[in-house]
């Protein structure tokens, strides 16, 4: 991989970019996941004309709100809005979004048959409006902050095409793993390939970083983890086609592990909110950044408590790079956007204090 | 506390109150949360004469249902039938059963007029239906397994009474907690009382160990956890009049602050399906055993695999006294009751070679 500084004159702010590589700061980068997002009147105004799907799909929606955050809330950097699963709707398996549900598919993958019905994904072709809107996030960012791209894990995107819809128990995927392991190999196989393409093509067309969601990663036994998510993590990662592009990934729920995430081949790991982020440090020693992880209600809190817990975060991960401040989940959709405004400036403001050696070091 | 072998004789099968003490045991004693539950059709033919609510009310229904898996999967305790929430109804909050959705509350508590509403609780009048389930179960039982009784933690009922329902994102509490800190406070302080009293007096009336239920624990970042729900568990164990009967604390996604559980005043820690229970006992340094873990849905496999699954865990905790096996969650209703049968005799077969010492030790 080329050296990073090469693209720092590519962006206004490099913060996320330098953090990921864990470079010298002169403060921690945040962003928040879910920023473009209901809890924002600019965001809700332009659903109120489409749908969500049709966000997802149409370029010019997607790209709008992608950007709305960084003029609004001055996050460090933008995540293309879009979902995790545009990647089974382009393997064939149709779903729509039920208000106050979320997806429900229409056929959920429970069979051999089901998994035979499975296309393959030319992702330029299939996925080319989210490729598109990445062209248009890039020009309409103008070099501000950088651009992220993100995908489901092969793990997580099985889990929804298996259950079909939310549940409270898990027990269709779980029935699927234990009664016919082989099949769900199968399937998180094609899937890696897919998703391993598409981070590609998004990295050609523009992002800058790309973030894996696992977000039922933590469903799973420490075993099954690393039998049915975290092997396809890695093979995903080793096979995308990247320069220096930084890989974030985000396992929610998986406390365990940490040390092989950390040789998962990701350059960051995102982390919840019931993690010590210090002492993740300590267990991965140095060897990735680190992502997170405020528990995202304290957003419901004053302001003053908001500043106390920004502060705990940061001082819980201590001195120096490789510390991307975030929520430790996605942003909640009846949040004050002022207390969302108000926690980026608190992490700008008091993250200073931990960056003084780097200042130091490069200003010597 | 009085020496536990005093009370070896009162049953004909005391391997779980050994296990809950560290004492030796010839094999690894087995139960299964929920077991007395939907999955046996037992259960389900006196469920369809009479609600949830009213089996949880009438003593002759709540201890037919709990002594049933003792019949029928071969357990090696019962543990009574009730719901966690007899509590907050006692307090004076109402609630009802509301198919697939799980409990609703008429009027969740929000504000501090709420709390002002919440009743003191004499819970031998106003849970007296409970105490008489304990007399008449131990009856039943007539010596042959004891007889565990359980509470939800002050945490877990007040996130219940709080929310009023099922919920995604426990904003309510969440809410509650970060706006209104010393509310939350003066109502868990409330809460831990009554299930001091509750279990006190369960024990008076005869439970040979008791369960608390800390479900939503896992909710909490680390401090919170340590503040909101943590500190009242102490607290309720220590308040529990009790002479040699065990304390359970089951925990769900709590992976950190072990060594503080392990320092709560319980005997037993519960670990859900993500824990290694094997690296948990060198956390704990043998300071308190160790009940669970097997994940939940590995019922829905094959006998061969559930063996297996078993094997793994019984290895994982290794050589000695201090496990008691389950589930690391409650039993899923839709797993067949033979499956149930067939993983507590693998645990009671597997386990025997992890005692060989103990065993020598004894005929030595």
């Amino acid at each position: 991989m080329s050296d990073i500084k090469e693209m720092t004159p590519k962006y206004e702010n490099d913060l996320f970019l330098r953090a990921c590589k864990k470079m010298p700061v002169e403060r921690t980068p945040v962003w928040i996941m879910r920023q473009a997002g209901r809890y924002l009147p600019e965001y809700r105004a332009v659903r109120e004309k489409a749908d969500f799907l049709t966000m997802c799909h149409t370029p010019e929606l997607a790209a709008l709100v992608t950007i709305q955050p960084v003029d609004i809330i001055n996050v460090d950097a933008a995540i293309l809005f879009s979902d995790i699963l545009v990647i089974p709707e382009a393997m064939g398996m149709d779903f729509e979004m039920v208000e106050s549900r979320g997806p429900v598919f229409h056929k959920p993958l429970r069979s051999e048959d089901d998994a035979k019905d499975l296309k393959e994904v030319d992702v330029t072709k299939k996925l080319k409006y989210v490729l598109d809107a990445v062209s248009l996030t890039k020009k309409a960012l103008n070099g501000r902050v950088p651009l992220i791209g993100f995908s489901g894990s092969p793990w997580t995107l099985l889990t929804y095409m298996v259950e079909g819809k939310g549940s409270k128990n898990f027990s269709n995927i779980k029935r699927f793993i234990y009664n016919n392991p082989s099949l769900a190999h199968k399937v998180l196989d094609k899937i890696a390939k897919v998703v391993a393409d598409y981070l590609s093509a998004k990295i050609e067309a523009g992002v800058d970083a790309v973030q894996i969601f696992d977000t039922w990663g933590g469903l799973l036994s420490q075993n099954d983890f690393a039998e049915f998510s975290l092997y396809y993590i890695s093979k995903v990662i080793s096979q995308i086609k990247r320069k220096d592009e930084p890989v974030i990934v985000f396992s929610k729920g998986v406390h365990y592990k940490l040390d092989a995430l950390a040789n998962s081949g990701a350059d960051v790991i995102g982390l919840d909110w019931t993690m010590d982020i210090g002492e993740v440090k300590k267990i991965t020693g140095g060897k990735v950044a680190l992502q997170g992880n405020l528990d995202p209600p304290i957003l419901y809190a004053g302001k003053e408590k908001i500043r106390e817990e920004v502060k705990r975060v940061l001082s819980s991960f201590g001195q120096g790079s490789g510390h991307i401040f975030n929520l430790g989940h996605g942003i909640l959709p009846d949040v004050d956007p002022e207390n969302a405004k108000a926690m980026v400036q608190f992490a700008k403001e008091e993250s200073k204090a931990f960056h003084c050696e780097e200042i130091n070091a490069k200003s010597a």
